[in-house]
């Protein structure tokens, strides 16, 4: 069994760096925040007796070394970058859990057959450089380094930039590594393993997303001397927009989510009609086929909609994948360790998006979750349980351990 | 007759300053781009032998001296400020349009009995700082000067430190002046003058203006694992109540216009359900009981799509004025000049603020106006042609000279 209280400690420790405003974080990826909670994380790997690997998009690979020299690495990890207002634990347990896991074999005496690697995906949460998961993304050949480095942020600001501008650019290539198989333990961020009042959920697929980046063109004009009908009131648009978002994720309900969690409104002044609102769109659904209907009609409706405003709409697609299933024998191991150490489980499927979704696509793959309270997150008060946390854990220490070999 | 190429000649020097990405201006109140436009102002004023007055809003007044010393001066502005994505004319035709009332005595040779001040009123738009026309609001005693110093912008700076840093803060009391009138030349910023083919608007009223802040405040959460019943998606109750925006003014049409310029929605992230969105809806009518039907209605039908939803909702008034009627004497004095000097015009209702309708509330006030291309402003592309300025500030020249008496 793994040590619930020093995984907590430092899940607690970790969240001193970049603290919310409301007893969360702000550890966006690529902040001077994101570089110091990197720096602790790769101390505690160093006492842990890992080596650090660094590649050219900042994913933090510590190895422990196995027995086997030719046995590839069993990873487990997840990201430590945060969203602006965003939890503890969202990512931090999944990466400290890892170390945790080092940690107890440490402790134990244990050596594995397979070295295992803890790894710090980079830029898990999209939030500041869209799509999420980028960095795991090009390690597994979803995106080219060089167009992953162009993404900007809001202030226009270059991934590739603010990498080295923290100093968090190494030069192992990405994707070079290969991998015996790769968990990723991650709080549930939904209600469900909660209300079912389950400790583990053992995650068998990933619902697919799509992010449509919708631009409404009207035109600027004053709100006071701008005769009703000669407006062109962007602004309303998205409104209307936002009306169809809505009715589309709820005709699908309850196989599909959607909302709208970003929106930019142009020149943004209580005197101007909106002439340009930018927002995107987040569909999810563990089908693809519904998927591709959500995102067909908000082009559809959403055109139809600007016609009959005279606006202009354009739709970019900036992210996404399709539903994922997850290795049968790694989602197996994580049943079986669930099973033998007395934890209630339940099949679940994942609700977001996580970095085991893209490496699931170049080694075998699985995640274990756990509760989260009022399956909040996204959220400064996201909080869990230090015994939901040690349950976790134990899960992934056992999962890994078996799959690394002794 | 003014000098017309002189005033087109200063116009476009002016747009120097501050200008905008689209052929407009960005020149907002307090920012160092407007420090460098009053500083040229003031150049000019002296070059035309006027003594500058600085009160400590940052109100300018450049005083031209009467022949009779116990005549109240005749007062003759509008603004230098400009909204962010703003035109070369708001404003800045009547500020510069009076300093061409004055050029032109000089050429002519003219002393007039009052003495007459062209003046440049702090923050009229309203953009940066809410409300609009805040510093002759406190000239005209509607707003406390302590009141007006503590409003902030969207970083949290006041307008009282903002005002000292730019160096553009005077000694004169707010509102010592006393005024025997006040003349102000404006663009119309609506379609009205263009359509009906009249070189003149003589404004005889100005519609009213109500800015109600709404907050909405729903729950973080995760776009993608959060079930949709489970949701308090505060963005979509923001575009619910600007649908019950657009329904309410248009109740009222055409006696009424209704819209939301400012929207800024939190955390502004992809993947987290908006938990708090920010906005002000901006609604005007001629008739303070239409304008007071919409605000009650605006707050009812608004508590009620929140509670609908599960969300919070809150109002606030931050800016606005009752209808306003112009002096009939300022007016007449208008429409005999448009007259005498053979234009077309006809009585019109101002759709925007002024600063003439707050000093309306303590001199005899009123307003000319001249067309603008397609009744667009509160956008880079506000135009109007030479012949329309000059006509404007043609009659400006007569009915100022006409009330100070030579
Ligand atoms: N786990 C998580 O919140 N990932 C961010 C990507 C997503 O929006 O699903
Ligand atoms: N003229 C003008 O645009 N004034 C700003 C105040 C308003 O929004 O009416």
């Amino acid at each position: 069994r793994i040590n619930g209280d020093r995984l907590w400690d430092s899940l607690m420790e970790m969240a001193k760096i970049g603290p919310g405003v409301a007893g969360g974080n702000n550890r966006q990826t690529l902040t001077d925040e994101d570089a110091e909670g990197r720096a602790l994380f790769q101390t505690w790997c160093e006492e842990a007796g890992c080596e650090m690997g660094l590649d050219s998009m900042g994913n933090m690979f510590a190895m422990r070394p196995g027995t086997d020299p030719d046995a590839l690495p069993v990873y487990v990890g997840s990201h430590l970058d945060t969203q602006p207002t965003g939890g503890k634990y969202d990512g931090v347990l999944g990466v400290l859990g890892g170390l945790e896991v080092v940690r107890t074999l440490n402790d134990l005496g244990i050596r594995t057959k397979h070295p295992i690697v803890v790894t710090n995906w980079t830029n898990e949460e999209g939030t500041r450089f869209a799509p999420a998961m980028l960095s795991s993304g090009v390690f597994a050949g979803i995106h080219t380094e060089s167009w992953a480095k162009e993404r900007t942020d809001a202030e226009g600001k270059t991934f590739g930039d603010e990498l080295k501008r923290i100093g968090w650019e190494g030069d192992e290539p990405v994707g070079a590594r290969k991998m015996h198989a790769m968990f990723e333990l991650h709080i549930e961020q939904g209600p469900i393993l909660e209300a079912e009042g389950k400790d583990i959920g053992v995650v068998t697929h990933g619902q697919g997303l799509s992010w449509t980046q919708v631009t409404v063109t009207g035109k600027d004009a004053h709100t006071g001397s701008t005769p009703m009908p000669m407006r062109r009131n962007a602004g309303l648009g998205m409104a209307r927009i936002l009306e169809k978002v809505d009715e589309i994720a709820w005709s699908h309900a309850p196989h599909a989510v959607g909302a709208a969690g970003h929106i930019d409104v142009y020149p943004n002044s209580r005197n101007v009609i909106p002439g340009k609102v930018v927002f995107t769109v987040d569909f999810r659904s563990p089908n693809l086929s519904v998927i591709e209907d959500m995102e067909k009609r908000l082009r559809e409706e959403g055109q139809k909609i600007a016609d009959d405003m005279g606006l202009q709409v354009a739709f970019e697609k900036v992210g996404g994948f399709d539903p994922v299933e997850f290795d049968k024998g790694c989602v197996q191991a994580i049943r079986d360790a669930a099973e033998r150490l007395g934890y209630s489980h339940q099949d679940i499927i994942s609700g977001a998006g996580h970095d085991a979704c893209w490496i699931n696509q170049v080694a075998p793959t699985a995640m274990v979750m756990c509760p989260c309270v009022d399956g909040l997150s996204h959220n400064e008060a996201e909080e869990i349980s230090k015994e939901w946390a040690t349950a976790g854990a134990d899960v992934l220490f056992h999962a890994v351990v078996e799959t690394a070999g002794i």
